[in-house]
C-alpha cells in the first residue's frame, strides 16, 4: 500500500496515560515521517502534551472522549462503552476505515472483547490470538502466541495460531518459510495434552502451508533461536512470556548486586559499561513492545501498560509495518489455503 | 530420627551414569559423614568408579542389576521391569525399609509410575507432585510444584499440592507458616481457569492449614522472593521451570557475548571475575538440583539428567534432609487436618 498509514491511538490507556502515548507517537514519527495519527481521549490533556512535541502536531487529529476503560473493568462492562470510551472509539476508527490500525496500552481483556465485536474474526478463524516478539540468541526474534487471549484452547485453535503466527513471521521477520514449533513439556510425540498431539499430527502433514513444522519445543529452548514461531495456549503462553521477563530482570538484578559487592567489581563494571549498556538494550522489554491481535478483520496492537515512550514508539512501529505489509489479507489467504485442504474445522 | 540415613542410588540413571552418580555420592558424604548408600546397577561399572573415591567405599553396599530404564522407555514399559531394573530395585528398597530415600537421574515418567505403584500415595492424596527449589532475590528459595508429573490437574489436586508444598517448605526452608500462591495469568479473582478459581476459594478460607495463602502470582514474580510456595499444574509448572532455566542461560550467554565484544569490556570482565563467579554460582542449576516427589508413602528424589557431581550431591542432600525431618509423616498430618475440616475430596 502506498497510502499514508493512519494509526488510531488510545491516548488514555497504559499506566501513564497521554504523556507516554503522545511522546511515543512523536518518537515513532521521527523514525517514519509518513505516519499520521488520530488521538482518542481527553482533548485538554492531549493538547497539553502536544505542546512538548510541536513536530507531531501537524500529523495528528484529536477525537475528544471523556470515558476511559480502567484496568479493573471486566470485558463485559467494557463492551457496553464501545461508543464512548477512547479505546472503543479508536477500535471503531479501524472498523470504519478512518484508521489503518489501532494501538492501546490499556486493559487487554477489554481490548480483545471490543476488537472481536467490532472487527470480527477473519473467515475460518475461531478465536484471535495475541502474538509478540521475544529476543533470542539467534539471528531473529521469535514470534510467540497466544500470550493470554485464550485461557483454554482446542486443537483447531492451535492449528489456526500456527498459521497466523507463520504469516506474521513472514512479514515481521521477513522469512519465506518460518520454522514453527508447539510449546510442550517434552519433545517426544507422546508428550503433552491430547490437543497438542492432535495439532502436531495435522501440522506435520500440512506441507502446503507456508511454514516448516518442527514438532515440539520445551521452555528452555525459547530463547535459543531454533524456532521462528512458538505456538501455545494463552495460559501457558502468558506464563512463559512473563517468566522470561521476570527471569531476565532477576538475572540483571543479580548482576547489579554482584558488581556492587566489592570495589574491584565496581571498577570492572564501570570499565565494561559499553557491554552492560548493550545488554540492557537487548533485554529491555520496551525494545520488544507491541503485541498484535492476530485473526481479526483489522489491525489492533497492545502496548505494555508500563511501557515508556520508546516502548510505545516500538508498538506503533509494529502497527505501521503490518499496515504496509497488508498482513490481514495475507493471513486470510493462508487460511483459505487450509480450508481448501479440508483440515477439520471442528477438530478437537 | 537418629538412625543413619541410608540412601538408595540408581547408579545407572542420568546422562553420564555411574561416574557422576558415584562422584556425587562421594561429595555428599564429605558434607554429611553420617550418610550410607546402597548403589543399584552394574557391579563392575560401579566398582570401577568406586576406586576413584576410596573414602566412599566403606559406606556403600552394591546391589548388582543389569537392567537399565532408558530415557525413551514409556512408563508402561518401565513398570514391567520394576523387579529387574536399577531404578525399580532402588525404589523397592525404600518400600521394604532397607533405604530411607531413593535418588535417580533417570526417566522421570518411569520413576513416577514405578514409585506410585510401589510406594502408593499417602491417604487422602489423589496424585503425587514433583517439587523443586528455584532461586529468588529474597532471603529464601521458592518451592514450586507440580513440575511435570501431572499434565492436567483439577481443583482437588491443586489444593493437595498447596498442602504438600507448604509442608515441604516448612522442612527445607525452615519456615513456620509459608506464603503460598497459585500461578495464574493475572492476580484478580476472576482470572484463570475454573479449577484455579475454585482452589483459591478453598485455600482462602482454610486458616487451619500451616500456610498463609496469598492468592495468585504471575510468571514475572516467581523470582522476586514474595512467595515461599508456588502451586500450578504440571504442564504450566514444567514450562515455567524450563523457561526460568532457559532465560537464565540466555542472559548469561548474552553477558558473555557483550563482555567479549571489545578489549575494554574483556578487561573489565577479568577485573570483575569474583562478581561473575558469584553470579554463576547462584544461577547454576546444579546448585538447585533435586526435585522431590511429594505425596508418596516414601521418599523419592529426581536428579536432573544432565547434573554434574555437585548437582547429584545436592539432590542427595535434599533426600537426606527430608529423611532427617521425617517429611512423609508431616505431610500425612497436614492432610489429616484438611480431611478433618471436610474439604470436598472430589471437588472439581
Amino acid at each position: 500500500m502506498s497510502e499514508t498509514p493512519r494509526i488510531a491511538i488510545d491516548a488514555m490507556g497504559g499506566d501513564s496515560g497521554p504523556a507516554v502515548m503522545i511522546a511515543g507517537a512523536a518518537l515513532a514519527r521521527k523514525e517514519r515521517e509518513d505516519l499520521a495519527f488520530i488521538l482518542f481521549g481527553d482533548e485538554e490533556a492531549i493538547r497539553a502534551e502536544l505542546i512538548r512535541h510541536p513536530a507531531l502536531a501537524s500529523a495528528v487529529e484529536i477525537v475528544h472522549c471523556t470515558d476511559v476503560i480502567a484496568g479493573t473493568d471486566k470485558p463485559s462492562q467494557a463492551i457496553r462503552r464501545a461508543k464512548t470510551s477512547s479505546m472503543g472509539r479508536a477500535i471503531a476508527a479501524v472498523k470504519d476505515g478512518t484508521a489503518h490500525a489501532m494501538v492501546s496500552g490499556g486493559n487487554t481483556g477489554a481490548m480483545m472483547a471490543m476488537a472481536k465485536l467490532a472487527l470480527r474474526t477473519l473467515p475460518g478463524i475461531d478465536r484471535p490470538a495475541l502474538a509478540a516478539l521475544l529476543p533470542t540468541l539467534g539471528d531473529n526474534d521469535v514470534v510467540m502466541l497466544d500470550l493470554g487471549a485464550n485461557t483454554e484452547c482446542d486443537t483447531r485453535n492451535l492449528i489456526e495460531f500456527a498459521v497466523m503466527g507463520a504469516a506474521y513471521a513472514r512479514v515481521v521477520l521477513e522469512l519465506d518459510r518460518p520454522r514453527v514449533q508447539l510449546l510442550n513439556i517434552g519433545t517426544e510425540e507422546l508428550k503433552g495434552t491430547d490437543e497438542l498431539k492432535a495439532a502436531a499430527a495435522v501440522l506435520r502433514d500440512a506441507d502446503y502451508l507456508h511454514m516448516r513444522f518442527d514438532g515440539f519445543i520445551e521452555g528452555d529452548k525459547l530463547s535459543r533461536g531454533g524456532a521462528d514461531v512458538v505456538v501455545t495456549d494463552g495460559f501457558s503462553g502468558n506464563i512463559a512470556l512473563k517468566t522470561v521477563e521476570g527471569t531476565a530482570r532477576f538475572v540483571t538484578d543479580l548482576i547489579k548486586r554482584a558488581f556492587a559487592s566489592s570495589l574491584r567489581s565496581k571498577f570492572g563494571f564501570l570499565v565494561s559499561r559499553p557491554a552492560t549498556r548493550l545488554l540492557r538494550h537487548h533485554l529491555d522489554p520496551n525494545n520488544h513492545n507491541g503485541a498484535v491481535f492476530l485473526g481479526l478483520g483489522g489491525l489492533v496492537v497492545k502496548s505494555h501498560g508500563s511501557a515508556n515512550d520508546i516502548g510505545v514508539a516500538n508498538a506503533i512501529g509494529v502497527a505501521a509495518r503490518m499496515v504496509s505489509a497488508d498482513i490481514t489479507r495475507r493471513i486470510g489467504e493462508d487460511l483459505a489455503n487450509i480450508s481448501a485442504h479440508n483440515v477439520p474445522a471442528a477438530a478437537q
